[in-house]
């Protein structure tokens, strides 16, 4: 196990969806050495791996793992539930596809990576401002997480946690990814997508996305 | 999903090892309604999840969930990678049975399942005394994890993290068990068990547990 740490080095948590894959590219030409991880955690929408596969291959990261999860044993999300409905609208509050302490959980794993790996920092693609109602998006959150994980990892280890897009408009991220080439789409951010991969145009995340995409001028 | 918190139902972090196997005896006594979680995060001792199963099946809790989290693609400890060697020594500083964040991981899915099901606290049989050298059993981890556990989930829940063993010596652990009649025979600690499941005797969790039993006067 490395003990240096290599502030080069980052974990960075990569669902294939629009977000993520702006994070990555953000990374990317930040300069770091990219450890992708990605959860397969019974979400609904698999097409997500497939896209967080290609992202990793098309950029070339050092390593990709995907780790199964299935956290649909506790049910509770509708993007994990099929006895739920996906909802169409925005709603008040928590929506019903948050998924309890995802953020948390993912998070906890990529520190765990990266104390391994010796990396300095983990990167995410939260963002406080189109998911207002999801509590583990917000800054309070991810300052007082990267706290626990300072105090839960060895003396010598200090890792970031870097989520560049957390304040953030949709429009914001669509043109910060376009600025840097990314390529659309090899993403995939619909909660509920046919079989064949065709995002359903209907859910909340489709329609900020296509929204986003649109107001930066970007066409897939 | 239920939104209000039944303080009466606890989720309970069960490895099969003698130290969760105490914790939940105590969980239990105290009057809580146990939902027990167990990680198949690709330790090498397979033997701990029978015994997690067959203390669940004992202590008659509402659920038990083995989840698969396979750590071991990560590398870097003892516990998990066939390539290391399982010290029979204790060693100075952090253990190469040190598996980097796994308290902080598991405590994170304890809290995602705690708030699906809407329960109050989260139960870990985390030891600072025995396990000095593993930086998250210690208790400035646990408080922090408390606040950022608060701050990952949704405004009106409110979980607490128990560590009832905490500062308690391995003798104390093994009286506490005894004095609430648990059979410590259906706990397995061995860090690198025999194929039939027999503990090596040598590990340093193997001569921690003997001892503790020993001076508690149990015999198994």
């Amino acid at each position: 196990m490395s003990t240096r740490q290599d502030t080069k080095k980052a974990v960075l948590l990569l669902s294939g969806g629009m977000d993520s894959a702006v994070c990555l590219a953000k990374a990317i030409d930040m300069g770091h050495d990219v450890y992708a991880l990605t959860f397969d955690y019974g979400q609904r929408s698999r097409v997500e791996l497939d896209a967080a596969k290609n992202l990793a291959k098309k950029y070339g990261v050092e390593k990709h793992i995907i780790l199964k999860l299935d956290l649909s044993k506790f049910g509770g999300s509708s993007l994990i539930d099929k006895d739920m409905d996906i909802p169409t609208e925005r709603s008040n509050g928590v929506p019903s596809t948050y998924v309890p302490g995802r953020n948390l959980i993912m998070l906890s794993v990529a520190v765990s990576w990266a104390e391994t790996l010796g990396a300095g920092s983990v990167f995410i693609g939260a963002n406080v401002r189109d998911y207002s109602g999801y509590p583990d998006c917000r800054k309070s959150f991810l300052e007082s997480f990267e706290k626990t994980a300072d105090a839960a990892t060895k003396k010598e280890t200090r890792i970031s946690v870097k989520a560049p897009l957390l304040m953030m408009s949709k429009t914001k991220i669509a043109e910060t990814g376009r600025d840097l080439g990314l390529d659309f789409s090899l993403t995939s951010s619909c909660y509920n997508p046919a079989e064949n991969g065709e995002p359903c145009g209907e859910c909340e995340s489709c329609k900020i996305r296509q929204k986003g995409l649109a107001d930066a001028g970007v066409k897939i």
